[in-house]
């Protein structure tokens, strides 16, 4: 398969966790004569040196597009305008251009307004991450096993879709296709309504009084940590995925928030029966994602010792 | 130090996740001259000779109970009642009660109506567990470096709580002392409140058309995952500590759905400054639970392979 993949130059803008993971994947150089990175943070750089993940750095963006027919933005969201601004008349004919962005309307109206023609934009988003961020924190494997959606731009080609398909592919990755509004719409329900709420228990946890507080920390083990972990992911990462998707997500809030109001009320009534079924309806999907190969049974949360 | 430490007949009233690792650790007698069991499942107590975790199960809870010096009660909240009834007449003089039970004011409230004079009760609560639950799901090192907290009953004497924090600390675990008021305060905001919430975000996750529905779990590693897994925990428990513990829980609820205001709020007027702040307070919660050891920076969240 891997086979008939093969680019002239990729070029990786931004190289964190995500543009670190794909190139620890594609160094090799079995897939592309040359590959190239950009990143604007100094820090980055080094460690790219570093850890030999790379040897071709790029000093600008429009250095790092030039001649290359295959380009992989993995920067924040509010990053893109600029980036492909300053990209854009570089850009060399037929490229694929796309991103590992995790919201795809808002950015996809940005492409269209820039109406670039002579380029095939292709949104693609790796739902693979951890809370850490950096290039230190990526790895190979990342990818494995995981989903990746593809979003279709208008007037795309098939043979791009079907390359960049392999591409994903190529690093372990599953891949599905899906129009820019439903991925917005699941992902608000997977990812952005979790996250948000992660936020929120930890604000609810910590406005205590001081004597409280050490003692939530102390004892952040009953469930508490675990939140901890997802709201601690990368800021600007969050604040742009939030903002972008902010229709769907406070849509989703305004029916989180029904919930919890059913909830209170069966709490408040002591109904154990309610309680009861919406705890068999929540063990289910559990069930249905272990099922799925999404999660395993026991990763790994109860920290047993090994 | 576990020189000290002697009893002549351990009870343990239930035997799931919790009272099969307390065994798991005292079944060699170190510190009791004999050990007994009673559950009232046959399924497990046909685990626990398979293990071999216990040679001797007891018939009936009087049975349980007679002569012995330490019974720790390992059921769910809505049992203690029935069991407290049956076992009173036959507890030993000076015996210790405790239980390992997540709520603890209104279980005092059983024991002081039940106004047991000849013996010592004092609650503890092990702050430890995963999602799983049954004997099969225990182990060992479950409590160790974890916190265990004792509140005393009225009249407790200094020798049995020093006697009770010496046992949790065979088991591995750190002990602290509280009343139980402020015990169910602090488990209500690191535990049942990050559980409460769990189940709702799954609820609302689910609550979609069926086309969306399938790839709701499909792509859950977003987040979604770990929230499914803390709404899989035990029904039973998670009921009677939601409605043992729901003024905390209310109170905590309504203070959480104000902050979801607030964040609703941010995100429709696009105020990332807002946002980020949020974030950079979560993170360094994060950062404080890690210092105190609650957990570790990598936990296997990120499924790396190993």
């Amino acid at each position: 398969m891997q086979n008939n993949l093969k680019f002239e130059k990729i070029s990786i803008i931004g190289c964190g966790l995500i543009g670190s993971s794909i190139l620890r994947n594609i160094n090799k150089k079995e897939i592309s004569r040359s590959i190239t990175v950009f990143d604007k943070s100094k820090e980055v750089i080094d460690i790219i040196k570093k850890e030999k993940l790379c040897d071709e750095i790029s000093r600008d963006i429009p250095s790092a597009v030039k001649d290359s027919d295959f380009i992989i933005l993995c920067v924040p969201l509010s990053s893109y305008k600029e980036i492909l601004l300053s990209a854009k008349d570089h850009f060399k004919e037929n490229a694929i251009i796309t991103d590992t962005g995790s919201v795809k309307k808002e950015v996809n109206r940005i492409f269209e307004n820039l109406n670039l023609k002579k380029i095939s934009w292709l949104a693609s988003h790796p739902i693979a991450g951890t809370e850490e961020s950096g290039p230190a924190a990526g790895f190979r494997d990342l990818f494995k096993d995981r989903w990746t959606i593809i979003c279709e731009g208008k007037n795309s080609q098939k043979d791009k879709v079907e390359k960049l398909k392999k591409f994903w592919e190529f690093l372990g990755s599953k891949v599905k296709l899906m129009s820019f509004e439903d991925h917005d719409h699941i992902l608000a329900l997977t990812s952005h309504l979790p996250h948000a709420v992660a936020y929120n228990i930890v604000m609810t946890a910590i406005d205590t009084d001081d004597k409280s507080k050490s003692d939530i920390i102390k004892y952040s083990a009953g469930g508490l940590r675990d939140f901890t972990r997802i709201a601690s992911s990368d800021p600007i990462m969050w604040r742009d995925i939030f903002i972008d998707n902010s229709e769907n997500l406070i849509k989703i809030l305004n029916k989180f928030s029904r919930n919890i109001e059913d909830f209170k009320k069966a709490v408040s009534e002591k109904n154990g029966d309610k309680l009861l079924k919406v705890f068999a309806t929540t063990k289910n999907v559990r069930k249905e994602i272990i099922k799925a190969g999404q999660d395993v049974k026991s990763p790994d949360f109860g920290r047993k010792k090994s």
